[in-house]
């Protein structure tokens, strides 16, 4: 089973990206599933019901969220029904509309999909490490393909978590940094990992924000309203992964990125 | 003028593949200046002088240190006079022994290294973009060639500094979160950046230290004593930076790994 | 019912001051229970069993803990044993050795001790409101008299989980920040609150600690072990509270301070 | 020379007790200069010009703000005119409209009043231990009358100043906890000190803001708009210094409390 993932999609510019490539990425690499994290898509602030439902019809099968999932009010509207949207699954139990994994059909297969979200330097969460464990325990009984988008600020958060299940899923990929690192790799028992996916939308803004907003927030320390950037280049971060259709493990991870300084070929 | 970068070096084990590598790499790419993050050097935490001065006679011409500067009591013996080891120069200005940047010479031209740190999720410190103001505007006067290692958290803060610089400087290479980042690249009006070079040392711990320390501090939150991960695979991470002659600006800028998942080639 | 609790002891200078005046206090006060919050008791990190069963036998009835709750090793040896012992119950479930919360008998009645830590600028934990519902689902069967030592940073933590409690335990009292406020008071529904009782050791320390380090770090921000201040006068923080013996509510909380500048009188 | 200092006004709530209370304060304590914090004194967030001038007008002296500082767009309009206004003197230098400390005619005597803000669990700031120093050495020469409204999260930051600075400064009264402490103190070489004023404006509401909102923030970690909670009992929270008139050391400080639980009395 190949997996296609693509990175924190970020405003209009972060659309386009989707509308324009992901049906390229996925003539060029024959996904069985697409996963986009949709948490920035809508004005770099969450996500509404017409963005979402576009991704589904340019391909994604599932999207995950982040941080910033509740951003966008009309977000609550429609998660209670949004049966391919899943929010981080450590969000305060039973305290928060949506929910945290799914498990879609391909073909004759099933694949899992956690959403989870770090602690270390964000806003307080139930624990990744106990949640993630109390899920698999579910989940496996149905299936060994899973995916792990793990929405996190720090390094040493993302490389433990993804230690800790090595061997028990399929893949871990961080996000949320909107940097790609360069890391990704299948670790000794079986896991594709990489720290962070990267980002889809303008290559030339601070995070996908508009520059001067940010400079001017880092040198005045005053409050600034960050817009996202939307009238320059653009790029797209995401990564393919191979899994072993027997085991469940992954055999490959290779990161993508489509930018003037990447540009995409067929 | 061709400078090669290489990120924290983690331990005995960072250590040894300086010793088995900087002579490869400079053979490899024959730069003229070569600078190494070593804040972790010695046991993890800081460094002493014996290994500062082992990396000279490696072949290093600076060594940059990060939040880490202080974790080793002996380098306040030696600072005062180690005229080739940096820190932050954003360090609280007269409370602190050592220098914040330095001018060395390269054949007929000099070569300005300045070490910053970040703001955003670490210790409190001067303001490093004030501080890289002031000091642009001394070491203006004697060169263009200018290199910084920004050691920082937060991709925010790194791509803003590096943004704000562009143009300026003829690089900005981030360290702090030991992982490579994938989006080295120059940009417009001539900077070199990366978010971060990564780590050299133990490739399968977490940031370098033994992973059940690690995720055992994540899973119970109780205080832990993280120790290098000393028996297992290494990495190396660094990256080369192209500067044109003539202007100071910065052509090129490329990743070097080197592991089991990226052999070293001649 | 009449409860005393004392704020955070620390180091021998804290020891002292219990050993001084908790009978005195117990004396003039004669409460039907009390509490003392012991975490920087043994050398102003964490405590060991010989300073814990020395508090029992001067008259001590539950020692509660919080983010220093390990920080001497020993703890592990006894905590397992130690039926008046509780740290935060909101550690990581199931990872961490000891009881979060104990119910002691007093003549006919029970009194339920519950210690919970905050999160907001904290080592992260599980949840403070949602595991202290479940405790007291399982409490509120046995007793209505329920006392909590919230050990936390921020005052809007704090202020939160009293007036969520409020009505359904008969005080919630916070420590950690070691500086007494001036705030106590029965929230409307019957729960006595206060943010912080303060703390028991040294008087001219910063929290306790000996203030050269203290600002040597500010001033620096070099790492420095902080020691605690054992050769100057010493305060005594505590509160006193009367609990309704028909209903649990609080009728009247009042804070305890002995010190050069409140003379204790009989 | 006797001061009074007003904590944090909150909102409308807090503008109506500085109305009705204020006049009977001075007519209480007489004292000859009035300080009042009003970073949260135009619907919590910041302060406008029409807030400002009434304090003016009410008998405030001077005005002193914190970490809201610009949340109300209104004061850029008017700080650069404004003299009796002060925001914390350690914001960015030169970055930054506004200044950081005045000073004021008292009869015969001058008034050094400066604001500064603490760095700890805070937005970035430059270091206020050296900003007060070189703003020590230029008050000095004016005068030795030197109030300090030190805005701060944490104790230990809180006490580290008041130390460093005993002796040099009449008193460093802290703000930003909204809880009044009870710790005023008059340090060894002289400087009088209490943690934090408290607050003045809503009684029941946690830290002035609607509790539903707080505790539903805390229990969803869902975004919420904190509002004042405008409709409930309200409080006061201030202190007095009295300043030896020779020496500039203080001689006495007194926390003050005007709400149901402290009534106020003539
Ligand atoms: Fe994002
Ligand atoms: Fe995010
Ligand atoms: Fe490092
Ligand atoms: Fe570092
Ligand atoms: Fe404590
Ligand atoms: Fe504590
Ligand atoms: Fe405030
Ligand atoms: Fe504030």
């Amino acid at each position: 089973m190949r997996l296609l993932f693509v990175g924190d999609v970020v405003g209009d510019s972060g659309q386009q990206m989707i509308k324009e490539y992901l049906p390229k990425l996925k003539r060029k690499f024959h996904p069985q599933a697409t996963i986009v994290n949709g948490e920035n898509a809508t004005k770099g602030r969450g996500i509404n019901e017409s963005v979402y439902k576009s991704f589904l019809q340019t391909g994604a099968d599932v999207v995950t969220m982040g941080n910033h999932t509740w951003d966008n009010r009309e977000i609550q509207d429609f998660i209670g029904g949004a049966k391919k949207l899943i929010r981080p699954a450590n969000f305060s139990a039973n305290q928060v509309p949506g929910i945290g994994h799914t498990i879609i059909n391909i073909n004759q297969q099933k694949l899992a999909v956690i959403d989870l979200q770090g602690r270390v330097f964000m806003t307080p969460s139930d624990d990744p490490f106990a949640v993630v464990q109390d899920i698999l325990e579910e989940v496996k009984k149905e299936t060994d393909f899973i995916f792990i988008d793990f929405h996190a600020e720090t390094t040493s958060e993302k490389e433990a978590i993804a230690w800790f299940l090595d061997g028990q899923v399929s893949a871990v990929v961080g996000t949320h940094t909107h940097v790609p690192t360069n890391d990704a790799r299948i670790l000794p028992k079986g896991t594709a990992f990489m720290s962070d996916v990267g980002m889809t939308g303008p290559y030339d803004g601070i995070l996908g924000m508009k520059r001067e907003n940010v400079i001017g927030r880092f040198l005045s320390q005053m409050p600034t309203r960050f817009e996202v950037d939307e009238t320059g280049r653009q790029t797209l971060s995401a990564c393919v992964i191979d899994i072993d259709d027997k085991t469940g493990h992954a055999k490959k991870i290779f990161p993508v990125l489509i930018n003037d300084d990447h540009p995409f070929m067929d």
